[in-house]
């Protein structure tokens, strides 16, 4: 296949989304394919921001936890995910991060189970969804841990009447892949076990429908395709039917029933808010609503079907372009297969990805071997991913990742 | 005694703080005694937040996680803190809230003692650091929890060869009583307890010791006398003795050794990092760094002096102009035994506390009949504090507080 350039015109002045494009700050010449680790600022955030500091904070006080909403910060950004992850507006709090929601999710979900014997996880998932697990069975003396991953075994196969909960990502944050919600979610409910999902890699970029599957539990985080900004507060959702018998250890004021009678008695909050534990970083919360709103202009079916196009025509334009170059295809090839990211396999991944992003065309390595690039249709054009295709291309033949300047060193130093 | 405003116009013009005031963003007219609440937004972190928002995450995107020095900034915020809590730079990091920093430190302090049965704590303490402590004793069957104030105990009393672990608040939530924390730490560690010391109303306003008192673990908020932001995340501290040997259950990515090598085994950071779990809240994070160096031109002796003139004051002003209204005294009399914060009880503590926010007279109530008041050295004048205690004076003459507008409702609604 070969894709002109007039194609790529075509495309992008068709494209449905446009004009989304401009409510994002970018700075000129940069092509960010990395809104899957960290979304860019919404011009909208930075105006409201600079309202949020000077006048909710500066010169409001503590008026404004109730005149500026900041209580109920926590069900309100819930609500506007829950249009996005096919649940009902009070199904789902912002609050925390991933990890510790998905210690209250596990927590939840075997509190639901207390017969069973085993989690059934994925070895290969994002770390933290796997250490996470494993605390929570140390916590549970005789509680098994099935990972998907060891053995070659699938998670499906894992997964009998003696599994009290199912921990899944949606989509893998390495290779893409993305599950099949609906199948796996049956799988599970036939089992009798509940499922949590993890949709860190999935929010905002795809139609989810939590509630038509029947999932129980998801957690995910709000920095990437949500564009929250940097380590934006994450998301937990729960069924309504949990609602009421939502119970996990991180018992903190803020998911008291009457926070401010600061009874000793603990009483959970009732229906989602009983994830709620402590007080939240209210600047960070407050950045993500102008975020949100973004989304309620749009449907993510289009959304999806820009993300489909966007990726396959970089897959096909690297495959065109970067013949014999070593690199080698580490997502699902089929569409229908794949989140929103593309990432190929090179045994320089690494300074590869350097010299790219000294292009002003910035994807991100993960170790060992990975090139990663994610694709938001907010704001990608469809002629930013030929000229990443194309810079990709200059960099394998000229060998400029051979720079020494692109060696790899320790990340956090 | 009777105070003259001469006397008054000397302690200003006296004051070797007077000068800090003017760093922070106080509306004229505002007397502002809820910082043990919600600290103001230094002018500083006004200027700062918009070139983080501007140029780090809008402009720098995910380059400013080590150009900015995101991933760190839990260490170097951790280290601003050491000094003002009596710790060394790298035994306190910045990270989540205190509910979830009390839970990984009474869990790691029960890993240093597995072979004892009691967790010692508070059952008036604030609600939060109650409900956790139950929360861990449910985790681990057979453990015990003794609670101050139940059955009249001092918790000194409850201290025994078979307690692992003592939590105390170093300065009461409602009455602002202070603790020996070096007589309390002493009782622990001659029982061969580990203590967990809850400074969320002492750091920033008074001198804290932890290393020389010999204290384990501590944790405290940073958004009170720290002027850190609405919900800033929260601090806590090993011993360095502990460190090596840090485990709790809130084990996540950037709590591992090494984060992006995205391993399937839990590899514990070394040192205080232990502690960190999930990725933070850069946002609030950042706000953090302003407020915090505001400190580093101060020395704590000379915050506390001017704080107990402060209190001494106010309850002197308020017991003479407010004879025979209701009013009494839910602090310690002895500035010795007290923070930075007054208490006082009255019957209709919602009302009067309402119309003195209307006179822009901030304190805040406290369920069932308090009226609480924080006194902060750095922006308050002994003048705010003759004001105040006048303005209270009249709301109580006038009875100005049984406005129907003063009438409680639910604070959160």
């Amino acid at each position: 296949m070969k894709i002109s350039d007039d194609e790529i015109d075509r495309l992008d002045r068709e494209d449905s989304l446009a004009s989304v494009r401009k409510l994002f700050h970018l700075r000129d010449g940069l092509i960010y394919l990395d809104g899957n680790s960290l979304g860019p600022a919404p011009k909208a955030t930075l105006r409201e921001m600079e309202r949020v500091l000077r006048s909710e904070w500066a010169d409001h006080l503590i008026a404004s936890w109730n005149t500026a909403g900041w209580f109920r910060l926590t069900d309100r950004l819930g609500a506007k995910i829950a249009r996005l992850i096919g649940a009902e507006a009070d199904e789902v709090v912002v609050c925390d991060g991933t990890t510790i929601n998905l210690f209250k999710a596990l927590h939840a979900a075997l509190a639901l189970r207390p017969e069973r014997g085993a989690i059934v996880a994925e070895a290969g998932g994002f770390p933290t969804d796997l250490y996470i697990t494993e605390a929570v069975r140390d916590l549970r003396p005789g509680l098994d841990v099935r990972l998907e991953g060891r053995d070659g075994t699938t998670i499906e196969a894992l997964i009998d009447s003696d599994v009290a909960v199912v921990l899944a990502n949606h989509v893998d944050y390495r290779s893409g892949a993305l599950r099949d919600m609906a199948a796996l979610t049956q799988v599970a409910r036939e089992a009798g076990a509940l499922i949590v999902w993890d949709l860190c890699h999935s929010a905002g970029v795809l139609p989810i429908a939590l509630e038509a599957c029947g999932a129980d539990f998801a957690v995910g985080c709000t920095y990437k395709y949500l564009n929250g900004g940097p380590g934006a507060p994450a998301f937990i959702y729960a069924a309504r039917r949990h609602h009421g018998s939502i119970r996990h250890p991180l018992r903190g004021w803020w998911g008291h029933r009457d926070p401010f009678a600061f009874e000793q008695d603990f009483q959970a909050a009732p229906g989602i808010r009983a994830f709620l534990c402590g007080t939240q970083p209210i600047l960070s919360l407050r950045a993500l609503a102008p975020a949100l709103e973004i989304f309620e202009q749009l449907e993510l079916r289009q959304v999806r079907d820009k993300s489909r196009a966007l990726t396959e025509l970089f897959i096909a334009l690297v495959e065109e372009r970067c013949t014999g170059q070593g690199l080698s295809l580490a997502s699902p090839r089929e569409a229908e297969c794949r989140g929103s990211q593309v990432a190929f396999r090179h045994a320089h991944a690494h300074a590869i990805v350097q010299a790219l992003i000294a292009r002003d065309v910035v994807g991100d390595f993960r170790a060992p071997d990975l090139l990663r690039f994610g694709f938001s249709p907010l704001y990608l054009r469809y002629r930013d991913v030929r000229d990443a295709a194309q810079s990709l291309a200059e960099v394998l033949e000229s060998g400029a990742w051979r720079d020494p300047a692109y060696a790899r060193v320790a990340a956090v130093t």
